[in-house]
């Protein structure tokens, strides 16, 4: 049985410990850097910006999804980041990543966002597969950028 | 001469006019929605998570800078992400994206940042030529993904 739900107060820790399994699996550790307590006060603190939902299949434990929100100046208007939806290995090809966006959809609409967007990799079939069956519009051809560390210091001074 | 500054309270139909201008420069009236004061709410009202930096040349509207507060689950903290840099046609090659981009990361370091990521099309040549010049990373194999309207309808149901 998958059930999604929001997560709970207290909750950081078992969030931190799935995210540091997917990190792991993704070969990700290097840069892996939250901490439990900051997951917490991400979530649950003053101004949060973020929320999470949680599934589980048999009650262990199974993916996140992790949103928050955004404004698009085109619509004029907050709408939804998917910041990340994830399953564990050993829970992946059940459906828990299609009921997890679900959850997501449900919010958004609950909340009154008109869209919801997030960044995929090209080589992801199992996003694209899941993505495309919902209804999703999948745009190719587009570039993640980034600064941090010195260069954001240097473009900065 | 090139000034850049924070938009200031009233300022949202001045933005709104320069958007709507960047919107008919890319062929984007067809899905451009924002209102002057919905912008002005989105910038100034309680909660808000959207910021907006105006680039003057000679003091007339140039080009703009609009970012908003994001999280990271792999930093664990939160991130900027840079909605829209445009520069308006009539003033580019001038050095205004590059003035506005500075100004952003400024306020990035201000803010406690680590980092500021933004999509950008993969054809974006003068966009790749500034962002490399600055030190961002510009990954590619990236898609846009996106839920709306009927869609995320079904998908909520």
């Amino acid at each position: 049985v998958i059930e999604v739900r929001p997560i709970r107060p207290g909750e950081g820790k078992a969030l931190w410990e799935m995210l540091h399994a997917l990190a792991a699996s993704h070969n990700f550790l290097d840069n892996f850097q939250p901490t439990p307590e900051g997951l917490e006060a991400a979530l649950f603190g003053p101004g949060s910006i973020v929320g999470c939902l949680l599934a589980e299949c048999d009650g262990e434990l199974a993916g996140c999804a992790f949103w928050h929100r955004s404004f698009s100046t085109f619509r004029g208007c907050e709408v939804m980041y998917l910041e990340d939806l994830s399953v564990l290995p050993a829970f992946q090809k059940r459906g828990v990543g299609r009921k997890l966006l679900e959850a997501v959809a449900r919010l958004a609409v609950e909340k009154g966002y008109p869209s919801i967007f997030w960044v995929m990799m090209d080589w992801n079939e199992a996003g694209r597969a899941l993505y495309s069956s919902v209804g999703a519009e999948i745009e190719p051809g587009v570039c993640y950028c980034r600064i941090h560390g010195e260069a954001l210091m240097r473009l900065a001074a």
